[in-house]
């Protein structure tokens, strides 16, 4: 939880919410009833090219709204009473040069936390379907070939080891799944964490998953040098997930050098991150060569892939086009994080997921 | 654990070990160093048609044998000085007619707690490939195919609802992972659990793993008739799981009555128990009328299952070939849980997953 604020009511607001999916009716109605004078205005903002840009978008809509709950902001000059912002994204980067964003009496929050337990769930799911070999179960079918007894050879989870490189709130949930299999886990961030205190996590929770306190790491690893990367990556891990904002010091992280490392148990790469942290040519040649013994990836560079790349054909590769963050609750929890957030601007409670702006996140 | 032995030392004592591997040196030693004076032997069981036959093993295999390890016991005459055998199966039944299973001198014990980590791996990887469409998208890579942003969308499991028949060992684990996605679990046992102490499961379980307390169903449901059944498949079930033993009155349990009950959320259905379970014909009809949104089955009626059979083509249907117990792990267990028995049987301790012979598990 952030700061405490200033209590400020509600009531006279107009709240804005900018998503791709049509006005959910209970959800309006209750913050309505929740706040009473307040009105919720609703655009749908999917187009058949994906998401409308904010520059497409009817100009009255703008009127008169001092809450946004969007992906993105407008140009400042149509948001003068704009005085606090909710936004979709796990990051706030894509508003750092937008004037209200630098502006100190608006409140920015994120909305992590809604996305890990689906992203958790691919990576375990993509991992199950290659321990389990499930892709050539599927192809079996199409023959209706029943394996005859004692071919089969598999490896449980139980006892193998997870390595997730950063552990915010998608970490987490991976590792309190990668946990509930019997794994062992360990931990990398760029910062150390010694005190219980540093291990935790306070951004948004779905109850019961997740890692908040940090408590599931047998052993937590840090460091901003490649020494430190590849110190950590030579722990004799089975499984290494990347769920890492990108940035100049994280692009390429994993290259030739660190599948070199990761070959010592033919660790299986899963990348929930971004595409830029592995180098895609040496991703190609570790596959080919079996230096890992998998990969899975829901991001890619570059993105989107184009048909002709070689990437597709490399061997015991699973990709998916950046749709792990996809849930059917996805915007449900952005609003239930929305709902929290009105209450603190309300009641002078403390807002979560607030936005550290020197951070960006 | 079971009641308390008499001790009654090894030292004399014989083991023979046939399992379908090659020896593992370091168990057999670490037998032999354990007890003094007992002897290990042990028969790799793998033939091409599957596992070797014990009428079809070398005679002098027996000679002095007290200790047996192995699915399967031979004629009484050839093992007069047996007293312990400890099956490699979760179940006794195969052993039920045999002199030596009715002799109560001789304890037998199974390998219950051996499967459960595998086999919900299986059932989880199986359920999240279906949510998450990776079978579709393994499709779509053949194609080098990069899907649009916002064609997507899945279901993650978080407030989804398991249902679990049979809550011993294998189901217990299969909760403990649906716990961790932030599922609600109920179960339904034959026998009333109305006391803490009548809910636990004293099996072996590998440590970390399972529900070994019964903490996790948010309703246990009990009973023997077609209505017990009914009302707990009408509990508004997504996920349905199927871990119970096959008996005359578990025949056929799920059949059109109860698709039709299971259509109302469209449960996903798991068979990780016996292909009898499910009336097949019934199986097809429900995922060609969509009644179910899918089903992911490991065992099937009739098994194997003969290639012109049309269930291979019912469409949302993943098949494996009985495969799901497979693992790497599965023999260390099993001889864990020989290594601890014997133990017992010298030190006069509690042995784990002793035969009910009654019962016969």
């Amino acid at each position: 939880m952030g700061s405490i604020q200033p209590a400020s009511g509600l009531g006279e607001d107009t709240i804005l919410v900018l998503v791709p999916r049509d006005p959910m009716r209970e959800v309006i109605n209750g913050l309505e009833t929740k706040f009473p004078g307040v009105k919720v205005r609703w655009l749908n903002t999917k187009v058949p090219a994906g998401l409308m840009r904010t520059e497409d978008m009817p100009l009255e809509i703008w009127d008169g709204v001092t809450i946004v709950c969007a992906y993105q902001i407008p140009e400042a000059s149509l948001l003068p009473k704009l005085r606090f912002v909710q936004l979709t994204s796990a990051g706030a980067d894509q508003c750092a040069q937008n004037p209200l964003y630098k502006d100190e009496k608006i409140t920015f929050c994120t909305s992590n936390g809604a996305h890990p337990p689906q992203i958790a769930e691919w990576v375990i799911g993509t991992w199950l379907s290659h321990q389990h070999q499930f892709g050539k179960y599927g192809d079996y079918m199409k023959k209706s070939y029943w394996e005859p007894a004692y071919q089969a050879s598999f490896e449980d989870s139980s006892g193998l080891r997870m390595g997730i490189l950063g552990y915010g709130a998608i970490g987490r949930q991976c590792a309190n799944l990668a946990k509930s299999l019997g794994m062992d886990v360990i931990a990398f961030t760029m910062r150390e964490r010694r005190t219980p205190e540093s291990r935790k996590d306070d951004s948004y929770c779905v109850p019961g998953t997740g890692d908040p306190d940090g408590l599931i790491p047998s052993r937590w690893f840090h460091g901003t040098t490649k020494e430190d990367l590849n110190n950590f990556l030579s722990q004799d891990l089975d499984l290494l997930v990347i769920c890492l904002p990108l940035t100049s010091s994280t692009r390429n992280m994993i290259s030739k050098e660190q599948f070199g490392i990761l070959s010592k148990k033919k660790a299986f790469l899963s990348n929930v991150g971004r595409g830029g942290h592995v180098h895609t040519a040496d991703l190609i040649t570790a596959l080919e060569q079996g230096q890992i013994r998998g990969a899975a990836i829901d991001v890619t560079d570059p993105e989107p892939l184009p048909n002709d790349h070689p990437l597709w054909k490399a061997p015991n590769l699973f990709i998916t086009p950046h749709v792990s963050w996809v849930s059917g609750n996805y915007w449900s929890r952005i609003l239930n994080i929305l709902e929290h957030n009105l209450l603190a601007l309300s009641d002078g409670t403390p807002f979560v997921n607030k936005v550290n702006k020197e951070l960006n996140y």
